[in-house]
């Protein structure tokens, strides 16, 4: 399970990839692992939070859109994202956000 | 199970609702249903996608900051909101972010 991401003062960049799985695991487990692990390694990320019930919503954090833009030009990700258009994903879409406020207890 | 909003073209924005929920129901289940209702008839509504597992998330998402105001002051979404803080959550993160870019499959 993942915990509430702590994040710093906005603003700061959201990308929200909503998805929804084809039947059948092809190597998808094994790779969101190394995607979670490598995503965390680079410069600019604040965080990741995620929850699938069916649907499947992940939202990461990052400092700036150079940042995402890094994290989304990653070789190792462009694979990953390759073989989810082709095997992994009935359906997906990723937005890229721009968070302007934040509160909470 | 909810589906991948079809949203129009950015900019637009994205309400991130990040939660943990206490143990036991309490009116949660009923309440949640009643604030997706009232949340789908309000002006600026354009779609909400939500999954739980440990971790909540609930992305809705509006025209523009002035719809994601009148909802956070609505009254019956007022007295909801102060359930939640009491009953419900034992933490929970609200994310205002404005959406600038979307793609997908």
């Amino acid at each position: 399970m993942s915990d509430i991401t702590l994040t710093p003062a906005p603003p700061y960049y959201a990308v929200i990839f909503t998805s929804i799985r084809n039947e059948g695991d092809y190597g998808y487990e094994d790779m969101a692992m190394r995607m979670l692990k490598l995503a965390a390694g680079q410069a600019g990320f604040l965080g990741v939070e995620s929850a699938r019930e069916g649907l499947g919503i992940t939202v990461s954090y990052w400092t700036d859109l150079q940042a995402v833009a890094h994290w989304k030009a990653d070789v190792a990700h462009i694979e990953a994202q390759r073989l989810g258009r082709e095997q992994w994903y009935a359906a997906y879409r990723v937005r890229i956000a721009r968070v302007e406020r934040e509160y909470g207890f």
